[in-house]
């Protein structure tokens, strides 16, 4: 059962196709690229060793030219030394050229950071993602979001630059540690929050499968995350509004992630942590009820992920959220929900109200 | 006797403001930006020196705050690691806001960089662009390229980044050495050649006052050569098509650079060399006459510019030509003119004709 979901943005359109062994289909999808003149696939030292060699066979076998680049593995080196890296292996002579094409395969550090090569080597080149993380899959496949950390923050240096195509092999996700699925589950709980409470019911509905990364219902919940990306990223490419609803959890979590550093707390974890704290502050605000919040908690917890952190201190998360790059003039930006399946951009954030969201994760 | 030139790109069209003084305006200029918070300043070693206070303080008159960073002047110095500086410096804790606006104060080099900074810095932010050299008027001012060198090859690295402003104060152009101001007429005539024979009469007739930077001489020069890049850059602004004509004696222009090393023979010259080895292939494949080539030769004599250069492998050049980036498959495209003000792009170039055509600058 495959399914294929279409990301509508104009010229750069693209299919995401979900299923089954559906990497096998990368030779072919790579060969019908116009004038494509080889590829290079780029992986981080985990994901080289399970899927590079079939990779490099697909593409070899679809008479493309192909040679792998890696990284090391693991969130500290999604940073600008690694992209110099890659970028001097791209450009090692003779280096590639304007036709080529750029694979990125691997989970949400190797897609941002293949992304960004691709979108600045010989000022933009095409790229395919093929994410083997439910993570990558639901969230970093749609939007051409790419990029690097930097010291300061997550993800201060990048660019908008879409992939040709995506290719979400499920067969990937079973390799994955339960942590792992867990930090994608976050952002589909996320999507539930902001667009459609029956995605929350099908992941209550689910779980079991889901724990077990069921094939069938991995499609059918990746399938309906990326539909909700991909709208929302159609209606606002550049993040001018609406796509800030995706941060629902996000400034918070950004700065849990930068206070405890970024490979002590996963992503997931601290998107999940993040929603807790935004769903009390809109109790807090009446925009929801304590119910709705006790259900994202409930939920959250159902699927392994963290609802407490160990002790922090508010005031430097609160000094973190004001220098996150999508505060403008110090004035911070929060999403909340104002029911489940609907959330709205609320500016009038202040200390006090952060301190007291922040008290329901470290209860 | 200032001119606009408006380069027309949709959503992304900018105004090219040309005469004497014209820097004065650089505060209301980016005060009157949408929403924006702050600058930065841009500014390699040389003429962060000359131009930095002034700008600073027409910026705090204009209400706007602002900073400076700076990296060692030198063609050496565009590359990824003074890259990475920079974005160090706009990063440095508390970071700049997506509503920050950068100022590329200075030359081509200054342009490229703080342009692909200013591209990738939280993913993008807007920027202004004042050149202080006539290449940089002519060239990079207009269509959005930025980026910085690789050992393999120059520019292969960078972004299309449109800025929202130029300001081009011709004054500057006055304290140029005649070698810099001899690489920004380089541009000036393939401009000619490639679209507008009467470009070439204007120089011809008005060399001396070029020579001497005669400001009301600059700006008509400038104002006409960056009318015909935009138009050229409007037509076509991803490099599809039309605006590889600007490569007219870029192709082995390039090669020669890489060849003799960057910091040996700049832009300018190289691409002089390449134009005269252009006309030569032109007239080889009876295209234009040998009096065209004649003219455009003594021309570039009249500009100082160099028509020959120390000996060199022709083997070697057309091996750097064949991996330049704009190749593909090994294949290399050149522009030729069909007569003067008349170009069209060739991929029938063969190993005996280049060899042909670089006889011309070793002579």
């Amino acid at each position: 059962m495959d399914k294929t979901v279409a990301v509508q943005l104009g010229q750069r359109s693209y299919d995401v196709h979900i299923g089954t062994g559906v990497l096998a289909e990368l030779g072919q999808l790579v060969a019908s690229l116009t004038g494509v003149t080889s590829a290079v696939v780029i992986s981080d030292s985990n994901v080289a060793e399970i899927y590079a060699p079939r990779a490099l066979e697909l593409l070899a076998a679809a008479d493309v030219p192909a040679r792998l680049i890696t990284f090391p593995a693991g969130e500290s080196n999604k940073k600008l030394s690694t992209y110099c890296d890659v970028l001097d292996q791209l450009l090692a002579s003779p280096h590639i050229d304007r036709q080529a094409v750029i694979v990125a395969l691997g989970g949400g550090v190797t897609g941002d950071l293949a992304g960004f090569a691709a979108a600045s080597v010989l000022r933009g080149v095409r790229w395919v993602q093929c994410p083997t993380t439910l993570l990558a899959a639901v969230d970093a496949s749609v939007g051409g979001k790419t990029g690097v950390d930097h010291e300061t923050g997550k993800n201060l240096i990048g660019a908008f630059h879409q992939p040709v195509g995506v290719l979400m092999d499920v067969d990937t996700l079973g390799t994955l540690p339960a942590s792992e699925l867990g930090n994608g589950l976050a952002e589909c709980v996320k999507h539930g929050v902001i667009r459609d409470e029956s995605l929350l019911t099908f992941i209550e509905d689910n779980a079991t499968k889901i724990a077990t990364a069921s094939p069938d219902v991995m499609t059918e919940l990746i399938a309906r995350n990326v539909a909700i990306k991909a709208h929302v990223v159609s209606a606002d490419e550049r993040e001018a509004g609406e796509r800030a609803h995706l941060n629902f959890g996000h400034t918070m979590g950004h700065a849990l992630e930068l206070y405890f550093g970024y490979d002590n707390l996963p992503h997931g974890q601290a998107v999940s942590l993040g929603m807790v704290a935004a769903c009390r502050m809109a109790v807090g605000r009446k925009l929801i009820s304590q119910a709705d919040a006790d259900r994202v908690r409930s939920l959250l917890t159902k699927l392994h992920l963290p609802v407490t952190c160990s002790p922090f201190s508010a005031l430097d998360i609160w000094g973190i959220m004001q220098r996150d790059k999508k505060t403008t003039a110090g004035k911070v930006r929060m999403i909340l929900p104002t029911k489940l399946g609907a959330v709205d951009i609320f500016n009038d954030i202040t200390d006090q109200s952060v301190a007291d969201a922040l008290e329901a994760i470290s209860e």
